[in-house]
């Protein structure tokens, strides 16, 4: 836990003199005030959370997507095998998946990390920091110990503060593990305590039937472990998973070192429900990128209090939401330290 | 109308057979089907548009930002004096406006043209091809005649052909023109029979006082030039804008070149409307981009049956929402090229 401690010591607020600064740098552009919406929010954001009104970014762009299998894919509720997840982690490596085009199209890195697949050997070009072999089912008992999830989470840090070292001034957050949309949905169950059905959806693509299984496991799996809304790392330990916990960590890290972290899509934003359970001010560094199919998003945004910036109606994970966002973000930057003001026109 | 003629008359559909090949390629490519969301129905109309399932964007980038001045200003419908057109206008061609630091972000170019601004010389920098200094006051008379509103029209066609002409795979849309977002309502109003208090915004940032005067001269303006709903060519002359005009020639012009073109908010999306109600088939060709704060901007994507894929609350226009637009579309058809299929991986 030592780790994890220190981090959130490190975890200080948004520099409000500087976004104060940025604010009004904001209304001094040519153009009508709270014109450029969103944008505006983010540049005012990433002032505070750099310290520097106008903050030109430098470095690199790294997504670290976080591998992991699930035991609950023993109740059906998935559309795919297990065996797909150490597939697509070896897609990303060899540059073929979603992820690793949208990534290349926004001039970023991916980071891919083994925390937990299912498989003996680590696929080559991703991290090997394996946990375990697959949590346990959910639905039949914890999917891990709590030292299990503690070591998740430190993984997670470390692959932050690794990704901030390499020379990385923004991350985003993937994932890809089959049967992770269910321990989500138990994990955003336990935390907020919103119904089941409310939270669970169709993965990637469950008929009618596979959501009656799906919804139904969710809930035997409360049931089962009963874990505490107060202790986000024992509802991780009881229900989560390893790609969630080490997600979880990466929030950490960054908030850590004052580097923005964007969010993809419903399984990194639960995980980022429990890092902000963990220590709220964490998710003053965080930005969310697009709406999820997914019926939990609408919450995840609600709880984190942001809006997302695209609505693409995009599902399939990876991190492929934040290769959208990053342009987003460095427009909203580019219009901080590019945009003339009335004043230099002499209006 | 010989030009307008002759452009709508070269206005065919989508390529059918491209948007089959590309439908099938998606559904091979690793993701559940589907899951790429809006991404897709990009990539698929892209095919459909360039007659290439698999399309490699090489050119220019360009959004077309036509600007001009409206009479309807003097209802005091406005936040801003009408010189205030010029002087951003201005600031476009010197790089220093909203659009000009967004496209420079995106690597698009901006073509500026003086359609119809209220000043002596258009600013350096800037086409002229003025038709009139300023429409007629709506509230109180037509805003042009119907050779006019034809002229602008022909204009903004010619403007679409230039830029391709110059290398543009993909076009823009954008305007600066203070009192636009008043005509844009009215045409709105004219063309789909919807309330004024319904297509009628802020604009700018107008008060409540400012709204309800709007929402007057709106009305007062269709009951005073009683436009035709099914010409649209005469709502325009009636209670349009040679902006609204030029843009509606630039989707015409682009629709007849087979060049995908985007839409920013809500005037250049009433521009589209009154393009899609002179030849449907133009409708193909066109991108929404982001939702704009405009009530009214929720009618123009229902009208043109299409989900805007960003979602920031921006109402600056200039075509900032098009440049924001282009990086999404480019990750669209980065997937198609890019992404590997199950059968790479022996699935």
């Amino acid at each position: 836990m030592e780790l994890i401690h220190k981090t959130m010591g490190d975890i200080s607020p948004l520099d409000a003199k500087a976004m104060d600064a940025a604010a009004k740098r904001l209304d001094a552009l040519l153009k009508p005030k709270g014109s450029l919406g969103r944008l505006e929010w983010i540049a005012r954001r990433m002032a505070g959370i750099t310290g520097e009104p106008v903050y030109r970014p430098s470095g690199d762009k790294t997504i670290v997507v976080m591998c992991a299998d699930n035991g609950v894919t023993d109740e059906g509720v998935t559309s795919y095998p297990r065996e797909v997840t150490a597939l697509v982690a070896g897609t990303i490596a060899t540059g073929l998946s979603g992820v690793a085009v949208l990534a290349r199209q926004a001039g970023a890195r991916v980071m891919t990390v083994d925390i937990g697949m299912d498989c003996e050997e680590t696929p080559e070009g991703i991290l090997d920091r394996k946990i375990r072999r697959c949590t346990g089912n959910i639905a039949a008992g914890p999917a891990m110990t709590r030292d299990e999830a503690v070591r998740a989470i430190r993984t997670g840090i470390e692959c932050a503060h690794e990704a901030i070292d390499a020379g990385a001034w923004i991350l985003g957050t993937g994932e890809v593990g089959i049967g992770n949309t269910t321990t989500s949905s138990a994990v955003l169950h336990a935390l907020t305590g919103t119904p089941a059905a409310r939270v669970v959806g169709r993965g990637a693509g469950l008929d009618d039937e596979g959501l009656r299984r799906k919804i139904a496991a969710v809930e035997k799996a409360i049931a089962l472990n009963r874990p505490d809304p107060g202790d986000p790392l024992g509802v991780l330990a009881a229900v989560g998973g390893l790609d969630i916990a080490g997600l979880a960590g990466c929030y950490l890290g960054a908030a850590s070192r004052r580097v923005p972290i964007v969010i993809d899509g419903f399984i990194a934003g639960t995980a980022a429900v429990v890092a902000a359970a963990m220590h709220p001010g964490a998710a003053d560094y965080m930005f969310t990128s697009h709406v999820s199919e997914e019926p939990g998003s609408a919450l995840i945004a609600e709880r984190l209090g942001m809006e997302p910036m695209l609505r693409l109606g995009m599902r399939l994970g990876e991190g492929t939401g934040c290769a959208l966002a990053f342009p987003v973000i460095e427009s909203a930057l580019a219009v901080m330290a590019e945009m003339g003001t009335f004043a230099d026109i002499g209006m």
